[in-house]
């Protein structure tokens, strides 16, 4: 049996990584957020707690073979103007966590990083042996965690997988902070507005389905614990956001009201992300495709949407 | 006339830079440290204050130029066990003085980085374009510093020289924490103590004087505020501890008892850099020979240590 702790398990990603885990008997779960669900899984723990506070930490590691730490409480537009925020709330945290997995003989720590920040400026293919030089705060504080778990490994003895992400999209995205492009501009088009892009539209990004990270980081659980490894988490397929929005409006078949703003100075031009180590980690693995997986979430926020409507009628 | 900023001038790299200044008509220099020079020098302000606190910072900054930042609260082996401490000694403080400097206008901050730690555990001759992957605790928050340098030229405008610096060594080094390898091992020798090596001498270190590293870094004075860059500063001579000692020895013409301890985890094996892009920034400047810099240095030792026997008596 395998015991496995997510922090962050009521989050985007987390409940996708629940979702992918939760067939599995030999795996005991654990979730670790802030408010305890309402629809509590019977066959999931829940600890309620907050990363910044080391004692709730502690109890939630304790016993844990395995941790994926999936909690950010920054986002990166937030962060261009707050660095020391990110300090706070991000790195310091994971550093008690570093202690705390250390003192309860943890084996491995599984980290969400950022893909579209890491990196930095550069607009090759990326793997994951390429140079990182991030200059926004977000970026920063996400490459510095991923050094911090290379001490833990030579420090404690914890092994680490870290996964650089790209944008994730899909049901269920909370896209109130700001981020998501495909999630928000679904939202808008079910809502009748128009959907905002900053800058020219020509910005180069890769999409993948929340449910494909859920699956993709899995893999962790089922891998022997007695190594570290950084892997790319993306669907390999580059697109700007016009390209998307022309993408959106051929599979939705919705008339597509744009309104172009000025560009964020903390936004990336172009970040490509190559996913060949992790789809050979993952063999015979299928992605959903960029049409299907907008298709799904047109369709599932059109429904939520005559839901709200008849709910407040 | 160029108004520079030493935070840190009373530290051991700091006072070579001022005396590397010094002869300039054309540069008025403040320097910033907890307490103020007994010996201070009639053109030299001097602000009283702590790096800790954003406020006497903020009053330091004040109409400079540019800044040199060379204020490290820790050294490799303290960190090694207390992460903590260099984010809140060193990361936070610099983020403060990243927000004084933008406020205040300063062109250029120029960092004193850490040449044997920020590329982790890579054997071969190192340039500033290979990959960064540290491990320590101070090698990783002397990388994130870096990078929120790179920030700070994005959001901010304000342009920087990063020095990545390996081993300094002569006269005034304060080696009490357990840094410095040659100074101590001269110290020892004067003292007719033996040397101690942690390992088995077999690591390979890049040693160089630190009249060569105050004078190198003044050259960020004379060159204008609007590019920004990484520099090596090495003497590109890697010698293993075994071999320094047998040149120390030759050097001094003194008996020498080696004492072999236990490795520490946080040394690096094997760090040579590659200098090349601050001799060419430097043309026709020539450094210190190691066996020259050991000689003085000895002899400076021996010098102080007659002083102190008198002085007892």
């Amino acid at each position: 049996m395998k015991r496995v702790l997510v922090l962050g398990s009521n989050g985007f990603i987390g409940r996708n990584l629940l979702a992918a885990l939760s067939g599995d008997r030999d795996v005991a779960v654990t979730g670790f957020g802030r408010k305890t669900p309402t629809d509590l899984n019977g066959n999931l723990r829940f600890v309620q707690g907050c990363i910044e506070n080391p004692d709730s930490l502690e109890d939630a590691v304790q016993d844990q073979d395995i941790i994926y730490h999936l909690i950010s409480q920054t986002i990166p537009s937030s962060s261009w103007n707050e660095p020391e925020i990110d300090v706070e709330k991000n790195l310091i945290p994971t550093l008690n966590l570093i202690r705390s997995a250390a003192d309860a003989g943890v084996k491995k720590i599984c980290f969400a990083s950022s893909g579209g920040t890491v990196y930095g400026l550069n607009p090759s293919l990326l793997t994951e042996r390429d140079i990182t030089d991030p200059f926004s705060p977000y970026g920063i504080i996400k490459r510095t965690i991923e050094s911090f778990l290379e001490y833990a490994r030579e420090r404690h003895g914890i092994n680490y997988d870290i996964y650089r992400i790209s944008n994730a999209y899909g049901e269920g995205q909370d896209v109130t902070g700001g981020l998501g492009f495909i999630n928000t501009a679904l939202e808008n088009i079910v809502n009748g507005r128009p959907v905002v892009v900053y800058g020219d539209g020509l910005s180069v990004r890769d999409f993948i389905h929340v449910k494909d990270v859920g699956r993709l980081l899995a893999r962790s659980v089922h891998t022997d614990f007695d190594r570290s490894d950084v892997f790319n988490v993306s669907a390999n397929r580059a697109v700007s956001l016009n390209e998307l929005l022309q993408l959106i409006k051929k599979v939705t078949g919705a008339d597509l009201e744009v309104e172009y703003r000025e560009g964020r100075l903390n936004d990336n031009k172009k970040v490509m992300l190559d996913n060949s180590k992790i789809m050979l980690a993952n063999p015979g693995y299928s992605l959903i495709s960029l049409e299907d997986g907008i298709r799904e979430t047109y369709n599932y926020l059109k429904k939520s949407s005559i839901y709200v409507e008849k709910s407040i009628r």
